[in-house]
């Protein structure tokens, strides 16, 4: 196994340049415009699942954008690992803040990146990361390194909900049969702190439409005669938090787990500066929830933020109008036990209840997502902190993440396996934003990693 | 005089067909990117003005759009009309909600107008009133009915504030001096009930921009820890009224003037169905500041709206950012007494007092204008009462209007006359809305009466 590395120095800047490959191509799931170029992804991910070295790689047709999968069986008494990850990026704008075309990929260094990062959309989120689980197992069979079964199942709408995934694992059981899901979509702490993500916070995302009259309106005949839909929205966003940074949607925390004081305790043991954090971001102070420290407000804790806001005259200059309608898109993150279709329709009964005579108001819900714990104590985890401690030197933390990763709670659901959240990004890798970007150490410091972990997970399951 | 109807029944069809002309020419003030169209039209009113019977006319260069002035003195000791109105038109965005082309004028027929109305950006505002006067002085002088001499100050700047018309103003006094200005930018009451308007609300305007974290962030890594500056500034817009709708800006009423009961109960006198209000605007309800009726809420009393508000991810689909940067455009109708530069300051300051830590907040003043109060027992407010009641068969109601002409406080003060703000749309004519339009009617009763506002006014002035 040791030979990884050696793999690795030879190989690398091959394996930089198929990635740069795959990041030219803009398969945003979100925008119908960029449809053909999500099937030309499909086609590119197969290829290279192929030219790793799978037996069998197809393009499953779904509801919606297609699923590539791929598998390599070496015996079918062995276990089974199953990679999931995804093609599909989020949408690049605004484009005016990026340094470089986010489909053109650069390689810059950076403080966190001395060794350089590369630039551009998808590049941590997820194509690089999804990536270099297709290095890793080139290096595997090539090197007849393979100690299990291996499948792929890379997808293409994450950044939109995943909702032909969930069909297509509902409708292909036993295809997806496994015994650990492997993914790799989550950060580390950093470059010299590895972690593990045990946690993942659900979703609830809706787009709100508030409508006041039937046309946009002259502000000087009717102001202040007709509801105005700007204000009367940001009158409702506003109320959905009280003075404390509650969210005030009754029944919001009905089932949210509170942490004993010893958990608390345990997940500040790991390392966060608050000047550093305030630092990197440009903020004089940190803002949210009364009572709770910054890591577990944006880990234990469920949110609520406007994503998205707009109404009225946005052009150069001054327009005196009062529009007919005013929109929000609007997401709620959620910690286990919250369901996400429960919450949406709390949300949606008390968006409606607050609206005020004189508007309507419509309530769209997108994807949702229900949140994850996984145990630290399972073979599969074992493994991957040794993986990490291996290529490392040092154990990773256990870390509850932020973010969420619908799929992941389904997955257990539908298929019986839990998941080994195995992240390589940086918190400031700029996923979701402009200059999006991933450390070319990390790249390859998982295609160094992710081996170790099925040796040593074949290895304990053999015992 | 009687023979106007007859000249308008000669020439009705080539009015219309000229004034069309005049209406395609997109002359946006707001957007840079007009700018040749606005000294297009500037050259056309020119013309028009010429071909109608001025001995002068001038493009007059300013620091910003160019003023169209023309005049016909018949005799220096006859008092004199300067006939004010402007080219410039309101952007047409939202484009997709306009039925035909905003700049290719259609004539349709509805409901107020069953004789016809022509839809297109400025047909009401200011474009097809203010060509009545061209074609009420083409009148007076091919019939020679002129009965005192009359001067022409066209601006190209009304929609964005008037900033050169007030530099060009001070700076022309001799040139521009007057007995009474004349101005037909506001409306009636309705096709049989004529008006003519004595008050203006004031206007204070303003951008803000509220920033968060130097860049875009990933709401479930940053959601709940970091300030979201749309949820921040939504709750910043939704603290400036109470809960009775008053503004909460600290002094903001002090120079606020009450009306008497006898005063208001007057102007309850005019003609108002709340029932045919809500209908119109297909809403349930009214909404507006607690004890007083939409009448008074929309031309007595101040307001604070927000125009425009933008920020985060707008296009198609889910996007779970939170935006580094929150925008809105937010106007405040002053009534008179209500200073608009000392508003503006109000708002600024309050608006900086009330922005919580982690967020830094921008406010950028556009451009204000003083309310006004005109008296109705002069000789020039008589005379337009007159010249209604020649021609609509019934004398015209006061009323005070909830628009702003801001320039009609600075001519009084510069110039030291009163203007007459005889205006022909109708509140449903959707001015600075889509599918604005202006009645045929409405045009040529303005033709119409234009000429006896002259008649009338200088009999009384020759007395």
């Amino acid at each position: 196994m040791d030979s990884i590395k050696t793999y690795i120095e030879a190989h690398k800047d091959r394996f930089i340049a198929e990635l740069i490959d795959l990041l030219k191509m803009p398969s945003v799931s979100a925008d119908p415009a960029f449809s053909q170029d999500i099937l030309h992804t499909a086609e590119a991910v197969k290829a290279a699942l192929a030219a790793a070295g799978c037996d069998k790689v197809e393009i499953c047709e779904t509801p919606g954008n297609p699923i590539v999968y791929g598998e390599k069986i070496i015996d079918p008494k062995l276990p089974t690992v199953l990679v999931y990850g995804h093609y599909d990026v989020q949408p690049a704008d605004p484009l005016e803040l990026w340094e470089s075309d986010p489909f053109d990929p650069v390689i810059k260094k950076t403080e966190e990146h001395p060794q350089g990062a590369i630039y551009a959309r998808g590049s941590c989120d997820d194509k690089g990361q999804m990536y270099m689980h297709v290095k890793a197992l080139e290096y595997m069979v090539k090197e007849g390194k393979l100690p299990c079964n291996v499948k792929f199942m890379i997808e293409g709408e994450e950044e939109v909900g995943s909702e032909s995934l969930k069909w297509f694992v509902k409708n292909n059981h036993a295809k997806l049969k496994n015994d650990v899901i492997l993914i790799s979509d989550t950060g580390m702490l950093a470059n010299d702190t590895p972690s593990i993500t045990t946690g993942l916070r659900g979703l609830s995302y809706v787009e709100v439409e508030v409508t006041g009259a039937n046309r946009d309106l002259h502000s000087g005949l009717y102001g202040g005669a007709v509801a105005n839909p700007i204000n009367v929205l940001a009158k409702m966003i506003a109320s959905m938090h009280d003075e404390h940074k509650h969210i005030t949607i009754p029944h919001f925390y009905d089932k949210v787990e509170e942490l004993s004081r010893e958990e608390r305790d345990e997940m500040a043991k790991a390392p966060f500066s608050l000047e550093a954090y305030k630092k990197a971001l440009d903020i004089d102070d940190v803002y949210g929830e009364d009572g709770y420290t910054t890591t577990e407000r944006a880990s234990i804790r469920p949110t609520l933020d406007v994503n998205g806001i707009w109404g009225g005259y946005t052009g150069e200059g001054a327009k005196t109008v009062i529009p007919s309608k005013a929109f929000a898109k609007i997401s709620m993150r959620l910690v286990p036990n919250q369901d996400p279709e429960e919450i949406t329709k709390l949300f949606q009964d008390y968006f409606e209840s607050i609206a005020p005579e004189g508007v309507r108001v419509k309530v769209k819900p997108h994807h949702g997502g229900q949140g994850y714990v996984t145990p630290i104590d399972t073979v599969a985890y074992q493994a991957a902190s040794k993986a990490c401690e291996q290529t490392f030197g040092k154990a990773p933390i256990p870390v509850r993440s932020g973010g969420s990763i619908p799929i992941v709670a389904l997955f257990e659901e539908e298929l019986g396996s839990k998941s080994i959240l195995l992240g390589f990004g940086l918190d400031s890798d700029a996923i979701h934003s402009p200059n999006e970007h991933y450390g070319v150490f990390n790249y390859l410091k998982g295609i160094e990693t992710i081996p170790w972990f099925y040796h040593y997970y074949a290895e304990s399951v053999k015992k």
